[in-house]
């Protein structure tokens, strides 16, 4: 495993939080590769290419306005010069009011990273919450 | 990129497969490194080290008995000599009685690959359905 690439990744991931906390969404898509297949935690199997991803995105900042809360846990990353995997517990939810209900809850997340022309591209991202296996009801509740 | 490491990937997943269909505790979970951080579909949030994913396949194998369909879709490996990365989409579920109802659905797959010691395993694996943004029901209808 190569100790830059995974500093690199790393790097990565820490400028990529900010960006989706201030709904950035060039700057979110900005390390997508065109080809990306995206497994998000909602509504959909798969996206399809970075312009499906993006459009979804979007669709999603739309549904939930409002301060967020957007934090990485438990991150490893495994990295090689030019293939790195990366996953994650994601603590993602309105920022809570004073005297208000605490609305976070934690994904998970994997993602894999490809070396394109010398630039780091995401390849592929996997976001989901576990469900109950008798009801069917997604898990939000879990912590780590 | 490396095809010789894609195809052992593919020879991996392949044979795999089947040792879920037989349900063969020991043949599913023979690839995984002793480390693994798997985050599966159901019920937790990570199940961390080869010995507790072990126990829960055993677990979800005891709540699902019968024949079962488990095949893979638009498979999709990365792969470079040390370390890669596959995801894929996974049809599941009980074996249709003949005019029963289908109870199978699609499952999406990321799985991460290290050679060790000069053997494959799978250092991670992330299985999961997407939810309803509304309801929070796990969406076990949705096709490819």
């Amino acid at each position: 495993m190569s100790n830059a690439a995974e500093s690199e990744i790393r790097q990565l991931i820490e400028g990529w939080i900010p960006a989706v906390r201030v709904r950035d969404i060039s700057a979110i898509t900005a390390p997508y590769a065109d080809d990306i297949v995206a497994f998000d935690a909602v509504k959909a199997l798969q996206f399809k290419g970075k312009a499906a991803y993006q459009a979804h995105w979007q669709a999603c900042m739309e549904h939930c306005q409002g301060d967020m809360i957007f934090e990485i846990e438990q991150l490893q990353i495994h990295a090689t010069p030019d293939l790195a995997l990366a996953h994650w517990l994601n603590l993602c939810g309105p920022a809570r009011e004073e005297g208000g209900e605490d609305k976070s809850c934690y994904m998970r997340v994997t993602a894999g990273y490809k070396r394109i022309d010398g630039q780091w591209k995401v390849i592929h991202e996997h976001w989901s919450a576990p469900f109950d296996m008798e009801t069917g009801a997604a898990l939000f509740s879990l912590k780590p």
